[in-house]
């Protein structure tokens, strides 16, 4: 499916890619869909059209070069998700944890026009490029939790790993989608004391019902409670140790972020809020109450990976995350729903 | 002298303290005065009148108990200056580096009601807590120039220690008052490879110069030049890997501070603005070029130490810094100079 | 009980202690014994003679001073676990981590001669000076459970906070005695993903079976089996993220830890071998495996702090550690059983 | 030059490698020595012979694919120097900061046999695989002291990055040679309080006044002193914040090491010691004075960076370092020369 323009998806098809020693060939079983998908099909975030979207892909490994089965240590055959950024990893960018100077992408926003077109998951077949970096995923995970593995890994990358969170820490998570429960499980599974997490009562209600199944020690309807006193209160009025912002577009979320933080305490902004920032923020509460606030968006290649792990473990009912699916040719119904209100949608795949 | 209200300072007398075994009295040489000792006087920031203010002495033992002296390593006669802030040391609060829980404090802002009512520095003769910092100081370094140790361990705290500066980053100090103008020396010390410093050319230029002589790589008139093209253009338009905010009120400094910054850089919140915080903050410039805002207040032992050993290494020529000094009866002029953009002041003392 | 020489502890009566409003009275309801117990008992390591043993104390506070109140939030009655260690808090040493120069000291250490005597847990009121930390605990549990939290502490210092373990990482731990259990806990609360133990099989049989209870994935019994070859194997040839070494006297494991460390993992050193040394000490290994080795002693305030939260929850059976309890007249027959092979203890403790 | 076996190293040629998109040549225009060259060339590191030694080296870029210009930012004609290891940058040994699993190597080790032969510095064309890391440096820098990057490189990997040195810390380097040289150099930049280097008076007698001249605080020639002894007088009796053993063979220097760093202090390891390892290893000492040992042993990226701008600048005097160089058939006495305690060589080179 290719998008050639906010809101269209149309169906095409290309060459089956010539590979070389370094690249390979992914047939896609499913595609996660984030609320980057979204943004991109409405044309909020431009893209330069045409591309095949889909950076959240599972699949098995149809044809591989010889050096990339090596570096990946991967043979045909085998189930990977992989990551959506790539890079040549040996440029300055790369080596200084930047973007990389050479071939930067990721997968799902890179044109047709760059050979071999198949860069994205909304597909059949998949290019994995040099730079990709697949992981081997066990078979007995159905291709629609293995999906998810994306969004666990931002909870690792925005829960965990940004803010150093510590055993016997407290975590307040603002916004219950995927990314949002993906952050709950994550913070949970890394020993913290204690997991908040708001949401909107009248569109949120089963996320927030469903975090609290995954952990959740309070899950506040931000439209009846206020969300800062709730959270002091649940921490003897000393302020959460890390909270993470997950919320899109809203800005009231960035400014409870700060307030039910603790002195010394950090907050992850991970959701975008789109031209125009946020109007009154607090930055004497930053400063007096010495806060670290921490800009996150990609998951780096170790939250990914323990994302996997734990994917495969089976510790934690990850099914009940997914809520649609659909078949390739309704890929703009998918992305549609995931941000239909009434839909109560959490995550949903494109299976090919 | 005491303030009894807003912009009202008027001599007093108290008894001299009777000392325990864990205090001591210090007889004041001179005492720094800051941006806080402006708005604590203004009443802009209210304290529990009637206080003696000050929080930035330098002065001679007069009396010392005897654990007090065992603690510090002082005795009668030698030369300090002391930490503002002092607490118990072992209550939770301390022991988690927050609010003391039993005698918290700072020197210049406990009420003349607490005894033994000597608790500032706008004084001859000043009493130091058992929970007080003194480090000594040595006697080849004049009074005006110790009371700078603040103001500079405020620049090792904020430019250095906060971000964790690194030998060979950059560093971009936004305001160039006595706290700014600390920063870069600070940075220039700890082998920052590239030092700015702005400030607005109609009332700072001498402090530009001053920044320049002090090692700055670029001084800019944010008057007549944009801050944010300057310094991405001296770090070949990568930007600066520590941004530090030292301006009071102004909140556009705070917007470019976070366009400055290279992509995984950090800014530092030192500044404080008001009520009303920042309009238009960009989140999502923080969370897509994925910085780290840190805010910061105090300045801590181990920067108030480096600061000690800086002045009295004597390598920097810090007493151009200094250009106001008053007798304790003219301490309100002293406070009003500090802020009168017609006066040029960087750093004035109050000399009893 | 008073130690007055190598392997002598006798009975003796002190006044009861005049408080000041620092400092507090504990009514002993237990003690914990640890290896350190044992050492200083045989004179292994001396004690400025005569000493009141003991530094793992829980009890219940009798008589407080207004300011320790304050400072600790406690009342007459409430159960308290103490640390071991104290100190002034304010002086140079406390402030940069190191030894207090005013008042350092630990319970258990301090000769009776330094009034007012009462400095050990081995007695039925033991003195909690100014600088000591005595940590609230909920009354429902136990003392002799209670008595573990110093262990425990250990367990998080160790194995947690020294190497800095992350969620997923792989620990394995040499001995299996009361803190290398504690270890095993801590590190399995913390989201170790794969712990491992190692025992003397003829002697630790029972302790290896009850840390495998505890979530060790793998208890090797080092006379039947190579740890080092067992710990690669475990971890696909890798090594293990983390190592503490718990065995005292022993140096064949401090040589097995730098061998299981994976490159560019750690070796935490917390048993003491006795003068000597270790031979063959293979700095090569750690030089090109670029390994962190961190010594280790006391259990700082948070590792304490989560101990006490973990004893309360109940969580963890940690009534199993606890295999001997003597009351205060059978004091050294504590000791010895402590350290009798055959009598197969794990913890121990005195009650009054 | 090609060794075929301990202490042999032969004249030979080779067919000019085909490149491809990804790889260049380097014409050789100096190649530095350090003491693994002495180790490789004498056979107590074997390597896979026949090799071409050399992994220093410096030179102008002679051809490059169009991929490598893009990734590298360099054309034909830029003078740079390279990084001893590469890799591939994506896989998972890359990717977790350990050794690479498909094309690990470093220049100066891999055999003529694998194409395209000259992977060495000790000729007059040097391969630059895709994975290599070259760095541009200015024309103005003379080659030799162009090939004193590596070795400066080492200074601020081991001095500043791995012990994470702070501004006003102590630093001792044990060992003058080029790498404790570069590690007095490095620790001065970064601004050490204080620079303490030991040596053989009668073999380093030259470099110890060398190492004054570059800033050391203290030289110690340890045959009249003992370095213990001076270093803690020097530091009031605390120890050093940080101590680098960069001396080879040696294993005195190892226990002088823990002994002279402060509590909590941090010892680097550095020099290799051979077979047998340190006997008497006080493990005691670490624990009790809770110590952190580090191994290291390449260069990082960022530190290599650090070093080639250090040397751009001008502002060190490293040509002193520099002391003999050979042409090209003459490389095997260079090598000699290197460790020829009569010759006092610091730095050599081999210049085609």
């Amino acid at each position: 499916m290719v998008q050639t323009g906010p809101g269209v998806l149309e169906p095409a098809t290309f060459p089956r890619p010539v590979l070389g020693d370094d690249d390979a060939l992914l047939r896609v079983e499913a595609c996660g869909i984030c609320g980057t998908d979204a943004d991109t099909f409405s044309g909020e975030v431009p893209l330069a059209y045409p591309v095949i979207p889909g950076h959240e892909p599972v699949g098995r490994i149809e044809a591989i070069g010889s050096r990339a089965a090596a570096r990946w240590q991967l043979a045909v055959g085998d189930r990977v998700v992989a990551q959506a950024d790539f890079g040549c990893g040996r440029c300055r960018g790369c080596l200084d944890g930047l973007a990389c100077l050479v071939a930067p992408g990721n997968h799902g926003f890179v044109p047709v026009g760059r050979p071999p077109a198949l860069w994205g998951g909304y597909a059949e077949v998949m290019y994995l490029a040099p730079g990709s970096v697949p992981h081997r995923i066990a078979s007995h995970v159905a291709p629609r939790v293995a999906a998810l593995t994306n969004a666990l890994g931002a909870g690792f990358a925005w829960a965990v790993a940004a803010p150093g969170l510590r055993y016997g820490q407290s975590v307040a998570v603002l916004g219950p989608g995927q990314r949002g429960l993906a952050c709950v499980i994550a913070a949970r599974q890394a020993g913290a004391a204690a997991v908040f997490v708001t949401g909107l009562g009248s569109r949120d209600a089963h996320k927030l019902a469903l975090a609290a199944d995954l952990g959740a020690d309070l899950a506040v309807d931000v439209e009846v409670d206020d969300p800062v006193a709730r959270v002091l209160a649940a921490t003897g009025g000393v302020g959460a140790d890390v909270v993470v912002d997950t919320t899109p577009h809203a800005t009231q979320p960035v400014l409870d972020a700060v307030r039910m933080a603790r002195p010394g305490g950090t907050v992850v902004l991970a959701g975008l809020k789109g031209p125009g920032g946020v109007p009154g923020f607090p930055t004497d509460e930053v400063a007096v109450r010495t806060l670290t606030v921490r800009g996150v968006r990609a998951v780096d290649h170790q939250s990914f990976r323990l994302a996997v792990r734990l994917v495969e473990s089976g510790r934690v009912p990850l099914e009940r995350l997914h809520t649609h699916h659909f078949p390739l040719d309704r890929a703009a119904e998918a992305v549609r729903t995931l941000t239909d209100p009434a839909a109560g949608a959490i995550a949903v795949t494109i299976e090919p």
